[in-house]
């Protein structure tokens, strides 16, 4: 049984203090989307522990998975492993292959850092990935990752099969009426065509409006139809307006 | 009385499926660092009034203020002002200014499109900037940008005289002893330094790690002295490393 919606917990001082800008979250959200998995919110929160403790219980309780991003570190603003352990009420635990990995490695002198950073929680088991010795962890639905980008992507490619696997499809059309013109004849075309998810983004190119008109769906049938009717729709206006003139 | 904390609601599809990088918030996170202010939290969700409504009164209720990004155009995916009246529970009504300034714009023909958009919560103060003739809105502490990256960024400087004036500052250093062997004596000196906020940030460059280590603090003189105690901290470990060998 693959999760069919998910939330990513990014924990982060350095987010939030504007020094780093959000990377980990989108790469999910793109992934997601090509693994037709419904990426459902997203949050930032520092590193302090009570905050992500009550972050993740909320998150973790609403959506069928919860992949965290960070604060698996050696340092002492590194304390995520030990917020889920409190989340879900067990200790946080050497872990014996991690160690051994470590003892392989670095003979009998592992520094506190490293040592700290082989814990997981009780039962949890650990995501590998070939750019760190030290794991990640699987726990009941929630996913811990590390938050260097370079380690989070390839955690995170080792835990894909656990996400719904039918893709969503996307399409985009631009448009450069206004979009308070055409904004009724889509909120009709929006309600013919639920299995579809039409989104409108206007913005601007050099001084003119433009605007973007985005389809997406698991259904490539149904979302031509709906890019169909829109694209008539927005035909008749145009000669709407120049009749006009 | 300026607000001390903040949290960012970002309403948007196109932001959960991985179409579009989140920008706002990052803009948010900078300018808030810059003025003093603590963002303490960022939340994305969906186009959906629930969800919206639920966010939105969580947060304004656990932080000074609350800024929203998108969803306060004309389509039927903008629907952050409905969800802010129904957070408030007050009604939505045509604000009377914006309708005048379109009515000498447009004549007497405004679309529905852009009726929809002259819409606030009762009592809410309109955010004006020089980029839209469509308003934000301010309401209680919560501040209702638009989506749009030019517009919200010229809508958030219209307020940011809200939010606290002495700036933090940041300095950081480059490191490239691994984070696990100086993590012990980071923590001892982060202990020492209550007002500076330490924060360890490692990556590679190419195949090599490298670190950096983060110095944030409204006060220079202290911030000053915890990276003196760092820098010394890390030259003891340099030598005992080469004594080592």
């Amino acid at each position: 049984m693959t999760h069919q919606t998910l939330a990513v917990l990014v924990i982060g001082n350095e987010v939030l203090s504007g020094r780093t800008r959000e990377a980990n979250a989108w790469l999910v959200a793109q992934k997601m989307f090509e693994h037709g998995c419904h990426l459902s919110e997203v949050v930032v929160v520092p590193d302090v522990q009570a905050e992500i403790v009550q972050s993740l219980n909320r998150l973790r309780h609403r959506h069928d998975a919860v992949i965290t991003s960070g604060g698996i570190g050696p340092t002492h603003d590194d304390i995520t492993m030990d917020a889920v352990a409190e989340a879900f009420d067990v200790p946080l635990l050497e872990h014996a292959e991690t160690m051994a990995k470590l003892h392989e490695h670095f003979g009998d002198d592992i520094n506190p850092g490293r040592r700290r950073m082989a814990r997981l929680p009780q039962d949890a088991i650990p995501i590998l990935c070939a750019e760190s010795m030290m794991p990640g962890a699987h726990i009941g639905n929630v996913y811990i990752l590390a938050g260097v980008p370079y380690i989070f992507a390839s955690q995170l490619a080792s835990v894909m099969d656990d996400f719904a696997g039918e893709p969503f499809l996307r399409e985009e059309i631009e448009v450069l009426i206004p979009e308070s013109i055409f904004a009724r004849g889509l909120a009709e075309i929006q309600a013919q065509h639920q299995h579809v998810e039409i989104g409108s983004y206007p913005g601007r190119c050099g001084l003119s409006p433009t605007g973007k008109i985005c389809f997406s769906s698991k259904n490539l049938a149904q979302l031509k139809a709906a890019k169909l009717d829109v694209l008539a729709m927005l035909e008749k206006l145009k000669q709407d307006l120049c009749n006009d003139n």
